[in-house]
């Protein structure tokens, strides 16, 4: 069997934390199995190099910022390779360049183009251990890139498709995808599985376990994914195929996110081609816009109330309020104190009434949406920042969610 | 105009250095000239990176340290590159394998083999200045190599010549090539030219402003060195080819290194291949001995003493005594507490007496002289440790390197 294990930043945290990592891989390697291990950078490291950047120039060019942050995967490749040789393994570290990783030239957020398993195979052929750097690449000019935050992740899931792996094991902090964040809802309980289009959805709104577009790699390969601590031998959650069991439970997770913020723009003229003077110019500026609403139409215009990043506000609203100058808007309100509250379940297809109940959970709070997106698997309300850990709790309990009485003595 | 200017450890050891190295390498840019700028890492951080490889393993593989240490010049081409970019000026950092540098595999002490200009010649006709990172190159199988100890200074010269560059500037937090150790001797005075031959010599009894195999690029490639400080504006040394005026001085700086032991065997057997059998296992143990001296033989046996690096003494001592055990060597005697001090000048060709001259000084002194070596153009003597200081005031004086008294008072 081959197998890709990813080890984020804290499972690489420090030197005993480093040995750790050698101690589980070459665990794997003696069961008989190939293993290729990606790594992050060790915690910290990410920033301390952004910092470093940043001191020498206000707002640094990304080629060369990539240039200095690949270096904290690579001190991690290098360090791990030695600590399993010192542990008596074989093992040799890859760089992107060396794999190679070759992305795009969209420096600082790369996306993947293909993946040339050579050297890797060669790697295990001889029976070594290929520890490959994560979130890095090579651009077809040979420029270093990186792919992002998270993108260590996306990294391994793409290999893993590359080398048709049997899994792809993703070791970080916490052993597992919980129904909802315990640190808000202690009756949390951790997934045995969890389908893709699931995954994907609370990712997008707002569980951070995963980052998206690995979620979207191993749903488009059909790559088998393991969610574990790099802590514990809990056996973790799997990412995988929608299958018939899936189905019947209605709702699998609860997520939310804080980073929304609300801008609302009142009697807007309700004219064909409003919305794309409106939008056009947010795209351009790289703002992406969550959801959208707008109203019926009366005496000929409407009101139009969208959400964004809670850090792009600023850039947002001075955005807008440039782009409907023309259009005689009068009035353009912001509000950064909402979030966004999200129910995430495949058996919705199949059942009806989510959203009802979702609004009647809410409302029994005493909880105002103020806004409501759907899809075919998921329903997010905005609503009060403030009301954001109260309304989690409750549709946790509401949709049967909480651990059991029993589990929780036993937990 | 075409110059390669080499910013070492101490000059790029903070930002606000960077920043003066983004300055300097403008400045030249300014003056019309291509400039291509080679940097070691931040002081300090390469020894970071080798004590991060020794906490996870107590004797690291070459090729994974090389990864790891080769972050340390990763960083400081991209931040450099950042510093002249915030100073209005373009830039470009370029990485041992994209320029590329193509080296053997002998990791750590790697050496270079070609260099693909192209990549340079691309971005200095685009009008940037081309940062290199030293120290780093690339083997044929596409592994990260590093020169060794000073590899930056070589990066430099063998870039300079590979681009047929009229000057090479090595900037470090030294003002020249002196006549000697200032430190040692207050009289020590800047050379203004210096020949790549007695560099040579210089750097390899110890002086430590330029790394010997840059040297032997420089002369092998007749590339015109300048050795400046990155902090003043100071002309430097210039390390060229001899010409006339520098054969009229006959003696052109006083070199010492305490890295020196001395192994004696007495009474080895006189009998063709006993050299051999000593020296021999020496080499297979990477042991590079220095001067080697052999008495005239008395009663078919002889006393061998020569010399090794002081860090390698406890090896060399082991590996000798094992090798003289066949032979029934009575005694291995082992000295740490020796040094060697050194005169070296290309008018030594043509003038006589200098090593009567060094004896004789060294004997008003009381220094006795344990061991001899000369070359064409220098005379080595390994003396007591505790009299290198005197040994080398005393012979700066006499061979009249003195600075004037008028500007002695001057500086």
């Amino acid at each position: 069997m081959l197998v890709v294990q990813k080890y984020g930043g804290t499972s690489v945290g420090d030197v005993e934390r480093i040995k750790n990592v050698a101690r589980r891989s070459l665990q794997a390697r003696q069961q008989g199995h190939d293993v290729v291990v990606v790594v992050s950078a060790m915690s910290g490291e990410t920033n301390r190099l952004l910092g470093l950047t940043k001191q020498v120039h206000p707002a640094p060019t990304e080629r060369e910022q990539d240039v200095v942050v690949a270096t904290g995967e690579q001190v991690s490749v290098g360090l791990v390779a030695l600590a399993i040789q010192a542990a008596g393994g074989k093992a040799r570290s890859l760089l992107g360049h060396q794999v190679k990783i070759l992305t795009d030239s969209s420096f600082s957020r790369a996306r993947i183009k293909s993946i040339d398993a050579d050297r890797i195979f060669a790697a295990l052929k001889a029976g070594e251990i290929a520890v490959v750097a994560g979130f890095q690449g090579q651009d077809e000019h040979g420029n270093v890139t990186t792919l992002g935050r998270g993108g260590s992740d996306t990294t391994a899931v793409a290999l893993a498709a590359a080398l048709k792996a049997q899994a792809c094991e993703i070791y970080t902090d916490v052993d597992g995808v919980y129904t909802t964040d315990p640190n808000v809802c202690p009756a949390a309980r951790k997934l045995e599985r969890v389908s893709y289009e699931e995954m994907l959805e609370l990712a997008s709104s707002g569980a951070k376990v995963l980052q998206i577009r690995s979620v979207e790699f191993a749903m488009k390969y059909r790559v088998p994914t393991w969610v574990k601590s790099s802590f514990s031998d809990d056996p973790g959650t799997l990412v995988c195929e929608e299958d018939r069991a899936m189905e019947d439970i209605v709702v699998s997770g609860i997520a939310y996110d804080r980073n929304e913020a609300k801008i609302a723009l009142r009697r807007v003229p309700d004219v064909p081609g409003v919305a794309a003077k409106i939008f056009t110019p947010l795209a351009e500026a790289g703002i992406v816009v969550d959801m959208i609403v707008q109203n019926v139409s009366q005496e000929g215009h409407t009101d139009l109330t969208f959400t964004v990043g809670r850090t792009d506000l600023a850039k947002a609203t001075a955005v807008v309020k440039e782009a409907v100058k023309p259009l005689g808007v009068r009035k353009v309100d912001t509000d950064d104190k909402v979030a966004k509250v999200s129910v995430v379940g495949v058996g919705m297809r199949n059942h009806s009434g989510v959203a009802a109940k979702m609004f009647q959970v809410l409302s029994a709070e005493g909880i105002n949406v103020l806004m409501i997106s759907t899809s075919e698997i998921k329903i997010s309300c905005v609503i009060q920042e403030k009301y954001v850990e109260l309304a989690v709790r409750a549709l946790h309990t509401a949709f049967g969610l909480d651990v059991p009485a029993t589990q929780a003595a036993e937990a």
